[in-house]
């Protein structure tokens, strides 16, 4: 019998948005702006180009085709992360967020089989975020939410988040930390890099500032995944460990025990387009930690939908079927 | 018999340094404050502390003891990149470089058989860059130099740096590229993390930066080492490789190949501070480009010198000879 493969990290927008200047009254929103067939151009609304999507970035039939040819069971989507719009007037940033979910939620309910759905909340303004945290999870019928590495460069270390992790572990509320805003985007505009240096710097730093400011220690049932593998982190965490044995000073002011013990307290994505590089994964996290996962639709995503894990020889089919759906109904408690 | 230990990272400073916002008539500098017997302050001019080091940083009779505890043959020294200084005046920081490099010559030149200098350079200036780079190579008898992972927020990719490798790659120059300056630092004072996440981005933008901007195509016999394992970038590098590949309008306009092509022809050191980590990076870059450091004497550094490669049993006595010693023999052409 096929195991179940369910994708842990896709991304989604409706085909149309508002006019988000116009309806909060200032700028710095992205808008849609539909040039081809199938394809839309994203847009700061100063004009500026951030990136060209296609249909299957918003088109569920056209996604539902894709799992077909891929045999995806279940496809968890969630926003894409430039809309968070942390940045907003929190109130702004709330009624965008429900937009989002409720469009979410009408995607997910015509095909409640196939999809599952992540939602987003004004994290900078916990007491919105946890509103709109509870009826995600409450009324629309989501397993969790997506947010960012950082929160306006805040990192999630800061006690002002507390709040909302303490909602999130009584809702049983899964949490995916997605990448954002990175860290030295501003002098690495050529070649990608802030996708392929920053964005794993960035998840290495949100998984250093819950374990460093003891976030998994006050909140133990809080379920977390870090999206890329855990980026940097896990090739790191020989230097993180040794950072917190060498000046606990720094280190370890407010956590209770060293780096390396909270390794299974916390789930990654496979997203590492790379064998062996999983495998030294699944060697550090157990494969009861990691979600397939591909970043769908985006061209660094893994568009060939796992097959380089389901092909691996070096990888038993028990922890293949882990990795490729166990994992995921675990983490989102489906 | 032993097979020869270099170690190929190690910083010393003099033991007294000049009051340089009083010599160059402004402030930014480092200051060394001699505050208790065997140990002395780091502090920036304006008063602010950086951290405390010890006489193992200063001392070299010292740190032979220490080498010789651990069974050290030689030990490569290079300058603490706090003392870099690209952002002074660049006639300043030649001056600077200058003593720097004549202090270091003077230790390497009382234990000639023990110590090994890499100097230092004003890369923001890179005619007077290739000055002091050839007065290291032809008349302090360095093998080659140590600059940071980015010069004033400027990536090694840019053009302007082209001379200096030019220079580098005819004087046989080996260099040694050391995180400083790291991105995101302003938003990660907590917890180290410029040090924990941030060093090992900037490894990886320094490595991604010299392949895509193509230095390692139009200097082959280039030598380059990044330190500390080469940071984030052996374990994101199926990312790095799917960058290349599914955006090449973004990172395959000033390279030749696909990143993955370029393994095997940089170095890096391997304080990974944990042996399948090291492992790891054995496997992805061969034994020949890795070379046993320790980042002494930080205590951030392996001031087990190199015990966990040492004891290693699956590691083989070949190989582990090849990165205690013959890399560094190889990549400084000693």
């Amino acid at each position: 019998m096929k195991s179940e493969k369910i994708d842990i990290h896709a991304h989604i927008i409706p085909e149309h948005i508002p006019d988000l200047k116009k309806k909060y009254g200032y700028g710095g929103f992205i808008h849609l702006e539909h040039h081809r067939p199938s394809f839309a151009n994203m847009r700061r609304d100063d004009g500026t180009f951030f990136r060209e999507i296609g249909q299957n970035c918003w088109d569920p039939e056209w996604i539902l085709r894709d799992m077909d040819a891929h045999q995806v069971d279940k496809m968890v989507l969630c926003t894409i992360p430039v809309l968070f719009s942390y940045w907003a007037e929190p109130a702004h940033t709330l009624d965008w967020s429900k937009y989002l979910n409720d469009h979410l939620a009408a995607v997910v309910n015509r095909f409640p089989d196939r999809f599952i759905g992540l939602g987003t909340v004004p994290m900078q303004a916990p007491d919105l975020a946890i509103e709109e945290l509870r009826r995600c999870k409450e009324e629309l019928g989501f397993p969790g939410i997506e947010i960012g590495t950082n929160i306006n460069q805040l990192n999630l270390s800061e006690k002002i988040f507390d709040p909302i992790w303490a909602a999130a572990e009584s809702l049983n509320a899964a949490i995916l930390v997605h990448p954002w805003e990175m860290m030295g985007q501003a002098d690495m505009q050529k070649y990608w890099l802030p996708w392929l240096v920053g964005m794993p710097a960035e998840c290495s730093r949100a998984i250093c500032s819950c374990i460093f400011g003891g976030v998994f220690d006050r909140y133990p049932k809080l379920k977390m995944m870090f999206c890329h593998g855990g980026g940097s982190f896990p090739f790191t965490l020989g230097r993180v460990q040794h950072g917190y044995d060498s000046r606990p000073d720094l280190c370890a002011i407010d956590v209770l025990e060293g780096p390396k013990n909270y390794v299974g307290k916390f789930w990654v994505d496979g997203i590492t387009h790379d064998l062996k590089t999983l495998e030294f994964l699944i060697d550090l996290m157990g494969a009861d930690k990691i979600a397939y996962g591909t970043d769908y639709p985006f061209p660094l995503g893994d568009l060939e939908h796992g097959k380089f894990i389901e092909q691996a020889t070096s990888i038993s089919a028990e922890v293949k079927a882990q990795i490729m759906g166990g994992t995921a109904r675990a983490f989102l408690g489906i």
